[in-house]
């Protein structure tokens, strides 16, 4: 008999939400209840999704069409879920992963103009064995949350658009969290860290119980 | 008035099967007849293509899965398409392109075991104004064909491939082209250079009257 797949949540949001470091505590928490825990990013993850990412994430804010991007996203994905989030979900771990298929739908179908139903189609095969369990999105005011991004030093492409841009960015999170509730949980990311921290423990608790082996 | 849109001839086959020759060969004849060319190949054709490129076919044959191969394919075809294959047949340009989306239909849905519909319904938003007006398949046994890239020195990812693959490769461009007749044109690839060279400039000389301005 083969165990039960292991729960796969996914850290969503705007830049400068705290994603990373929330994803870090959920983790923490997770293995001092002695659970196997996987944790991983997009775009990146394997060794050929990274070199995907360079790719992305190097030269101007023109480099690539919006449907260019688009397919790169969905390789470095089909790379990431087939190497990383099945085989570790299929030995049980809760896989944690910092930015998933939302991020895909938001940045690029609704905030970048290819829409969501081309991006759905196109993504589709990509998630075969994939779709979260549980969405975490840290909701922020993008004023603030690029503020924080260049407190940090963590400038990157994505950060040289328009206010504009990641407006409709947060838009889109919550537009998707209030399509799929059950999966997608808004968090106030202005809350201090580790308030945070204690909520999103206390959904995974009672989602997935995992202190009880 | 903006000039008629160029023709757009893709050259296909499998490996030594002589496209890039013919292709060539095709470019002199249409340059001699005045008219503009621009030639072209996949997967490349721009800075960005390139790149990706070079990480489809560097590594073992085990480094993408056809899926990932499949998505990376398409995000180099998306920008080759906008940034060269549009705006030369908006300027009246013969585009000539050595492979093109009949090489993925076949190396990664019929061949590789995604599945034709599976490609052509991933690949439809790349096409967007690429569709070719003529494609130019140069047929050969793949043991020959085989036989002459290991000659030339041109050994790539693909060929290391057993000669099973490259039946069905062969099959599956026959295929296509007895879907699309009037598209697809099957040329015998062991014939001489210059009589290829030959029948291709008659056809081509049939369909697009370059040789009358």
């Amino acid at each position: 008999m083969s165990a039960p797949a292991g729960p796969f949540v996914t850290f969503e949001g705007g830049e400068g939400a705290g994603k990373t470091t929330q994803l870090r505590h959920l983790a923490g928490r997770l293995q001092r209840a002695g659970r196997p825990v996987v944790t991983t990013r997009e775009p990146g993850g394997t060794e050929g999704a990274e070199a995907i990412r360079r790719l992305l994430l190097e030269g101007s804010g023109e480099r690539w069409s919006p449907l260019a991007e688009l397919y790169l996203f969905l390789a470095a994905r089909t790379d990431h879920v087939e190497r990383v989030i099945r085989p570790a979900r299929a030995c049980g771990a809760f896989v944690l992963c910092d930015r998933f298929h939302d991020s895909t739908r938001v940045y690029q179908g609704i905030a970048g103009g290819l829409g969501l139903e081309l991006v759905d189609r196109l993504q589709e095969p990509a998630l075969r064995g994939a779709r979260p369990d549980l969405t975490i999105l840290l909701d922020i005011d993008p004023a603030e949350g690029l503020r924080r991004r260049r407190s940090d030093g963590n400038a990157s492409r994505f950060d040289a658009r328009d206010l504009d841009f990641h407006r409709r960015v947060r838009e889109g999170f919550l537009l998707l969290a209030r399509r799929e509730p059950e999966r997608i949980h808004v968090f106030d990311a202005t809350l201090p860290e580790a308030v945070l921290a204690d909520e999103i423990w206390r959904l995974v608790s009672e989602r997935f119980a995992p202190d009880r082996a």
